[in-house]
């Protein structure tokens, strides 16, 4: 593969387009499209933008993403919680829906693909790997919760101010009695077909022994459908003037026009760490998408081309009036099941939504909120999951707690608070952990040369011979630990005559570990005991010979196994004997 | 021990008192009083307090840590770094010498008392592992220059403003041409007489066969000496109104009186953060130096008591008007070889210091500034150990870059930024490393059980197994680089149709990597290759056994032993063929 075919994708999948990779990326492209255009409106509502900057998110962004992105499958475009991190972002400089509000979009819009452009010039991919996945799952499952509260006011039709979640449930019960009779209908409906047009139905038209394509087809579109019977529903009766319904409005006809985000330094300082968060987080949801997809295939997702593809993804927004995109989880599924063999597919959907912002746009005017809103809340419900905590919990405390920490915090303070403190949980739970490293004195298996946790197993020792196994790297925040408790074995066995550090486990010997190990060496040899080293690892002996440590070690010896540390030392123990005897 | 005692080790060494231990104590407790007259008020300079403040500082404080502290031989006093960071942290607040800045000063030690004690109680003691030694060696380095630079200005007897580092240096060079001459000649000599006393004089004496205190008594008598000389000189010839040298001036006489620190919250707020750093750095250097010399003896020094031991000792400081204080690392060590038995030679030593500000303060009236100034200079410029920066290189690039950074940052933005930025850089760069692991290839070594890298040991290999021994804990953010070189390997290896992953350097396997190592297993299934475990720890095994992972692990099995898992592995091979002879 050319130098550029690996940075331009669409120049190796182009070339090799076969006309019968093209009913199926028909095929995914319009049940994508069908799914995507109540969905671009809903999510523009949920990050408080007009409908049309959603569904210009759907346009320009996609066909980049389809040059450039590495994967066959991902269906660019805005989605869920990256539109509740903008509204977030956002409302903290303008009230929504203000012009200063729609222009900040763009900036972030830039910003976010500057930086992923950015970080993938620099082939910075793997630093999604400091985000673990009961973190993810914490912040998925908080940021869903969020969502659903911040669309309560559109499904129950009160108008209450943006704000916090607990001060939005507050005000939402103190309106309660103002709520919509005719919106809360539509919202119910709405709710009601959404959801009976998933599993239900699937299950129903299966049993039809419908073709699979046409399942997916007619169960896909339940958003697409909702809308029109909404759309005719409230045109008819005109429910916005009669029943107080809020619609949608006027949205501008014909495709995005070129815009320029503004280059104002403070807005940009004032941006930038809310869009580091979201690029973080989209190309975090993108990227782990792409890859469970391309794993079914057999095909391969380049971490670092991603990186590229979500950039000029998000700067094509920027520049055309569109929000930050990334790729969506359900709607890539959607993709991926419908078919979709090449990012044709992706740019077939970006086509059909320029089709319906030239010529559809007058249709959706009387689509009520509510009805957008229950799209949201359908979408979102299945992100929370409960289960994880559970499981989490039962493996591993620390990894629960972290996974809680940043549940609480995205619920309590935001969704920004809640993934730093994640990443910082995490790290700090696992650097807590590895300053108290596990040990184990170990002894003979059998008459193998296998050696195990006398704890444990049932194994041979020698009195004179301690076998301390260190089970995890030496370093600063545990040399002191490690010292600590060699020293009380010792201790406690008077009759010990050699120490056999084992490394198995030990990958690095730091210089402050280095240090420790040398006082040891020096007083376990002023009270008679001689301490040996076994099983070290290549690279941490290259090291060690760099250093005075080996040399001032004797009588202490490196032996290459345990085995042989207790070959060695009872053969020079039993010598001792021997000559005392004669 | 009952629990008393062990919170208050008084009762501890003070009942078991023996008469053979007084001698020793007297002389450690005369000599270093001795010292520490000059020290004390050379310090106070340094942290831009009144003389008498260091002073008092070397009264109760040390009194307090007797009864509390666990070493027998830390003297505990004003220090150099701790007083630089009080200089710094004060400051901030107010100009040097104010009565602000005196009242503040009190207010530091308050905190930093409360905080030590607070952790003591706490027992936390292990946070100070969290301090790589690399990081302390380049932050003592750097602050010691720091300390060098602010003494340049009494040495030269010219007079410019407190400031950061370079823009000391800067005013230093302007201002040259005022340096006064009779100052820079008082510097100059006491420079001379002071390192003189030092390893030539010791050299010296030992060559003239005197006894081992003698020498002690008159090697570390040179500050005293030299602040004699030059009162003697300044006084008789009024070199300050003379010569305009710089003098001491009047302290007052007698016992320090009780002070209540201020209880501004205001105050108390601003200084926090200094005062953590400060209570930090100051627990780190009392309780290696403790360590050092408890070890000499095989005396145990409890690192929790020591926080309470120092933390009684500050809190003696906050209600004496004094600074903080620490136990410093050359005034313990010529304590400790001057005879120091017991808490009892730090009892004295205080005793000697409140007679002297009972009786001797009019006699230090006039003692130049450039004296004081040349005791601190000596006094640091042991500190700062080049060597220990080129001993790093060649042992860890890693730790180096800690300890360069340290260094720099302490340098050019200060103490408190070098501190944090040492401890942030230390454990980002140990969690980037684990982030990408060593990981080998292993074979068989010659026909024993131990399997070794094949790149580095000869060793024998089964075309159909590949044996992969992963040299770290697999956690969050390594388990996609595990991932991702395991399928490498597999991919570049054909014939595999075993892979067994050797986790013998795994501790813990986190719910991320437990998922990854779910998805890897299903996906070598997917394409006929079995994945296996060898020589899982017990608490690893734990874990996984209450998860789904090992039931839905077979064919794959958990093998005790690399060996165990060659031999059966072997065995299925050679049966499959069999097989497929017939």
């Amino acid at each position: 593969m050319s130098r550029l075919t690996r940075f331009v994708p669409i120049l190796d999948w182009g070339r090799a387009y076969s006309r019968r990779d093209l009913p199926g990326d028909l095929m995914a492209g319009s049940i994508t499209a069908i799914m995507l255009v109540p969905q671009a409106m809903a999510y523009a509502m949920l990050a408080g933008l007009p409908p049309e900057v959603g569904l210009y998110a759907s346009i320009a962004p996609p066909i980049l993403y389809g040059i450039f992105g590495s994967s066959r499958a991902l269906a660019v475009g805005p989605v869920a919680i990256a539109s509740l991190m903008t509204a977030t972002a956002l409302s903290a400089l303008s009230p929504a829906g203000s012009p200063d509000y729609i222009a900040n979009a763009l900036v972030l819009s830039l910003l976010i693909g500057l930086m992923l452009l950015g970080l993938g010039i620099a082939r910075a991919g793997f630093l999604v790997n400091f985000l673990s996945h009961p973190v993810i799952a914490g912040f998925t499952s908080a940021a869903s919760i969020l969502i659903v509260i911040s669309q309560l006011k559109h499904l129950l039709g009160i108008d209450i101010p943006r704000g916090e979640s607990v001060a939005t449930l507050v005000n939402l019960a103190r309106g309660l009695s103002g709520a919509n009779g005719v919106t809360l209908a539509i919202s119910a409906c709405s709710l009601v077909i959404l959801l009976a047009m998933r599993a239900p139905l699937t299950a129903l038209l299966q049993r039809l022994r419908l073709s699979p394509f046409t399942v997916q087809l007619l169960t896909r579109s339940s958003p697409l459908l909702v809308v029109i019977l909404s759309v005719v529903v409230t045109s008819a009766w005109r429910l916005d003037e009669s029943a107080g319904v809020a619609i949608v409005g006027a949205i501008p006809s014909g495709l995005p026009s070129f815009t320029v985000p503004s280059l104002d330094l403070g807005i940009w300082q004032a941006l930038l760490p809310s869009a580091a968060l979201i690029a973080f987080v989209s190309y975090l949801e993108s990227v782990s998408v792409a890859k469970a997809l391309a794993a079914r295939k057999r095909q391969k997702v380049d971490a670092d081309q991603e990186l590229i593809g979500l950039g000029a993804a998000n700067l094509a927004a920027a520049f055309t009036g569109a929000s930050p995109v990334a790729g969506g989880f359900a709607r890539s599924m959607v993709n991926f099941a419908a078919g979709a063999n090449t990012p044709l597919a992706s740019i077939l959907t970006a086509l059909l939504l320029a089709i319906s912002v030239m010529f559809f746009t007058p249709f959706f005017h009387y689509l009520p909120q509510a009805v957008l809103a229950a799209t949201i809340v359908v979408a979102v419900v299945a992100l929370i999951d409960g289960a994880s905590f559970v499981r989490t919990w039962h493996y591993n405390k620390a990894d629960f707690a972290a996974q809680a920490g940043t549940f609480m915090v995205v619920l309590g303070i935001g969704v920004e608070a809640g993934i730093m403190t994640g990443i910082v949980l995490s790290l700090t739970l696992y650097l807590w952990r590895s300053s108290r490293p596990h040990f184990a004195i170990v002894g003979q298996v059998d008459n193998s040369e296998h050696y195990r946790n006398v704890k444990r197993h049932h194994v041979r020792t020698d009195p004179a011979i301690l076998l301390f196994r260190i089970d995890e790297n030496l370093y600063f925040p545990n040399a002191g630990y490690l010292e600590e408790h060699l020293r009380a074995e010792v201790a406690a066995n008077p009759e010990v005559r050699h120490v056999v550090l084992i490394c198995s486990s030990v990958s690095l010997i730091d210089a402050s570990a280095l240090e420790t190990l040398t006082e040891l060496r020096d007083t376990l040899r002023a009270a008679d005991v001689t301490l040996h080293l076994a099983e070290v690892k290549g690279p941490v002996m290259d090291r060690l010979q760099a250093t005075d440590f080996t040399r001032d070690l004797a009588p202490g010896r490196i032996f290459l196994s345990t085995h042989d540390a207790v070959r060695t030392l009872r053969e020079r123990l039993y010598a001792d004997s021997y000559a005392a005897d004669i």
